[in-house]
């Protein structure tokens, strides 16, 4: 399993992938969920991925090599919109390629991503590319967008974030987000990757990589698990009580 | 879709649930997922139920019948896990008389169950109860279980229930774990039900039932969103902030 997701603010992007699969208890392994295209100047792109390993990577190696020298590549298309398009085409066209006729195969060898970015003179946006290839945007009003192990990190997000928020308070809300997640299921795990992204840069400000000793990541889970226990505890008493 | 949780405690059980439910989102009403039975003075019993509503209704239905005059019923049950195991056997019957052969059918008319409560001179249980009848004890290492939509409100259990709190402590973290599912998924809906069950009493120690506007359930909603947002605005900064 994987937890990634992705918040579209004003003042830019914030991602956070954990970097956990998979397949069975006693076949875990360590890989990274969150790819930075290496495009050109004018344009700054993040990938991240969650469902079937080889999809995921055949479709990220697909990219790179299209890119490579491709006709149709990250630097030829002229809208973000498009791109989310042409990752759901080549992620459409590598589960085919391998599921054949069956209907069960072809449920296990789905993939979802999420595609942020921006190309220069326009906004910077954020895609959820579903398995089947469609996709919808992050917008003002639903600044979040999650893949994988959805549920357990999505609360947190539900209260803490909004589009106006700093990069900074939206990238520590990431990471609570995944720590609820890594707490509740183990096939989420570290290292935990965090990028953000200032709107009109078109380079990363910060990209972080935190294992599971990482002394931040420590403190600030240490310090919201302590702070929530106190809170707790004061929460106001039944009548009877 | 509904949401409901049994916690285990040392000191006793506590249950709560929410009571909204759709078959579509034209088709949303409420309806009680908790049911206390009106059984002999030596036995307290509590059911909580999610899943298809004619199949929960059919259960509950059939349980106060035989109770009023069947052979085997939830008086003449000298164990709590062989009524589990009536209720499982109760579900499965109703599930196989509706749906025929058709698998499709059988998946949707699925339902579970969390059975709590006691014997006297036995200890106090609780029991999940599959769709497919088996079912599974809450215990000192995992005390609460959960049925419906369970993940939303799983961290703040993890977080903070163990065997040994109080009552009325598991009560307001059963409270913020359904407003966690509330404000997350819309299907899960007020008034909440809550019940504590004070071991060795066989009577509930309190039966409140809060909706939407209730004072206490508003005060405590208020008081931990407050709280959060204090505690996420004082939470340790990234070095370079």
């Amino acid at each position: 399993m994987t937890y990634c997701v992705a918040i579209r603010l004003e003042a830019g992007l914030v991602f956070c992938s954990d970097s956990r699969t998979s397949a069975g208890v006693d076949d875990v392994s360590v890989y990274s969920k969150m790819h930075v295209f290496d495009t050109a100047p004018d344009r700054f792109m993040v990938l991240l991925s969650a469902g079937n390993l080889a999809t995921t990577q055949a479709v990220t190696t697909r990219l790179e090599r299209d890119l490579a020298g491709g006709q149709r590549n990250l630097n030829s298309i002229g809208h973000l919109d498009e791109i989310a398009r042409y990752v759901g085409e080549l992620s459409q066209y590598v589960q085919s390629d391998f599921s054949g006729q069956s209907e069960q195969a072809s449920g296990l060898m789905e993939a979802s991503f999420i595609l942020g970015g921006q190309i220069q003179g326009q906004p910077h946006e954020a895609f959820m590319i579903y398995p089947q290839g469609n996709y919808i945007a992050a917008s003002r009003a639903k600044p979040f967008l999650q893949i994988g192990e959805t549920k357990y990190g999505k609360p947190i997000l539900d209260r803490m974030i909004s589009s106006e928020i700093t990069l900074e308070r939206a990238g520590r809300c990431a990471m609570l987000s995944m720590d609820a997640s890594m707490r509740s299921n183990l096939s989420v795990g570290p290292p935990i990757e965090l990028l953000l992204y200032q709107a009109d840069r078109l380079a990363p400000v910060q990209r972080l990589l935190y294992d599971a000793d990482n002394p931040y990541l420590k403190a600030l889970s240490g310090a919201w698990a302590e702070g929530l226990n106190r809170l707790f505890a004061d929460l106001p008493r039944f009548d009877w009580e």
